[in-house]
């Protein structure tokens, strides 16, 4: 099975969510300042997952081009990573409406920590199914990166109890963390 | 007629219909865990239903790989399975609002018995029309799998009648056993 | 410019129509066959629809098979006919929800009649714009099928005031007369 | 990274926000003409917001084939350009149903206004990242309608305040301007 096809459907998936997050933004009812002001926190919260959707689509596009063969592991692996995207819009929409409640943003949480879970897990699968894959292996190495932001989120989703507003900068933190340019694998997988 | 475009197009569908049945979710209007109760059973059918797509994106891709020549009639063949995965969101969302009533479970048997039914025409359909579609006939064998699980979806829209919670049962066995990858297909077609 | 961004972006489009129609079908309400029964005219306009826009993905499969070079006013042209086929949702949920009134029938017949003037509009910029498309000119000849459907469309329309089941009739007639496969494309196609 | 996946994700994204924005457009509730007059206005801002999805999709399209190498800026100016593309279905739908109130209008021209920015950044973005888009400059060169664009939307911004059908027919004619086919880039990309 050629990748050609898991990428075209992952896209699709992934361009579906980060557009239909824009659906959880009603439109005003009323024209003047009032009617936009409680979409104010639905906006920053949708900025916020629009940047997490672009970073796994980037890293995404990054992990499969080092893919050559295509297994039913693999497939599912990566299913289950869109799963968990597809809820963000459900997650995002939840935070932004309730922004200092902390159910929803542990919820929000939630949802990135096992995101993030079902990515370490994709990385996993594609590392152990072929042996090439040292090249990809030596690119990641100790994937500091992907192991600090499950442990964020875990404390986020602590902090969501206490205090909702610190849990959303960390969601913030991790987010910047990851758009500073990942130089290990643009530097391989250039070369 | 290539078969790329083909593809391209359900590959679109299928991913629409994986990510549309995240709206039926509705974002809950309290922020509290009595908000979040109601949204478990729409949850655990979506779940049941991503698998179910998962599934038959899996198999249709392994299925149109054998595929050369793209007929009118595989077209519109193909076009039948999609029509009847679309309307998966609508029985999800009304069988995960109601999860003890006998009509919704059987509705949504009857979707996926007819997908089923859609599915094995189509198997039909690309068989008949190419002569080197040998090598097909003798990967899919007798195709008990996909026999047992019509029959299985049937007696589901039955007992939905009696015991719902034993179509649901039924609904989940039959994908567990579809999860099991096809060594069948797999095997032959690496080959 | 190549054709087959032009493709991909059609066929993403068709596949959203395709499926945004079941959102037309809202969850039922009730969990017995009193809910199901408002959503029966609803389900029947969907069918139609969804062969229209199969047929649509079909023929415009076909006549973008004959374009080598996609020029500007292709691009609209093709656009233009996007638009009035992204406006079939909603004539079918209006249809779906009022079956014996006779605007909404009306509202349906004049959707199909743009559409279809615009797909004949795309077929003259195709043939003009490019001197090969002789071959496109043979095939379709003086294309009886595509003049007919038109007036048939206009026609319904005017019915629809008077007898808006008639209307739905001609609409039904005229999907069938495109479901038997176009031989002269198909032969012409494959040689 | 080779740009076949930023367009595809690029066309997926743009597909999704033309035709969501229909979603926008209700089944009206009655079945006669004074159910669809408040769709009207709906329609027609409907109609020019796909002309600029349109117009930007063209122009995109014109942008990327002059891209050899993909790097992770330009992917990211590209994300912005879609984050402020995927607002339009909101803004749309906001004006359309409050077509003579300042803040939607304004509220409109604002989107379009960062639209056209962040397309001036990518552009820029790509030209900086690679020696060889000497071509892309010259194909530019002072890029007059890109910045008469932007200060047209600032414009209409405070028009709104004013006279908010100025500011549409101030939208109206930089959509037209735009629709005339930029000869400068078709005919270097020709060649």
């Amino acid at each position: 099975m050629g990748k050609n096809r898991l990428e075209a459907f992952s896209d699709g998936v992934l361009a579906i969510v980060i557009t239909i997050m824009v659906l959880e933004m009603k439109v005003p009812h009323g024209a003047d300042v009032s009617a936009l002001t409680p979409l104010l926190p639905v906006l920053l919260s949708y900025v916020l997952s629009f940047v997490y959707v672009g970073i796994y689509w980037n890293n995404h596009h990054h992990l499969l081009h080092t893919v050559h063969h295509v297994s039913g592991k693999m497939l599912w692996a990566n299913l289950h990573l869109l799963f968990w995207l597809s809820l963000l819009p459900l997650a995002t929409g939840w935070m932004g409406e309730n922004p200092w409640a902390p159910l929803p943003n542990a919820f929000y949480g939630g949802v990135l920590l096992m995101a993030a879970s079902a990515y370490l897990l994709l990385q996993r699968v594609i590392m152990s199914s072929d042996a090439e894959h040292g090249a990809l292996q030596q690119m990641i190495g100790r994937d500091i990166k992907g192991k600090t932001s499950v442990g964020a989120y875990a404390t986020a989703i602590v902090l969501s109890f206490w205090q909702p507003l610190l849990a959303q900068l960390v969601y913030l933190c991790v987010a910047l963390l990851w758009l500073i340019p990942d130089r290990r694998i643009e530097k391989t997988s250039h070369n």
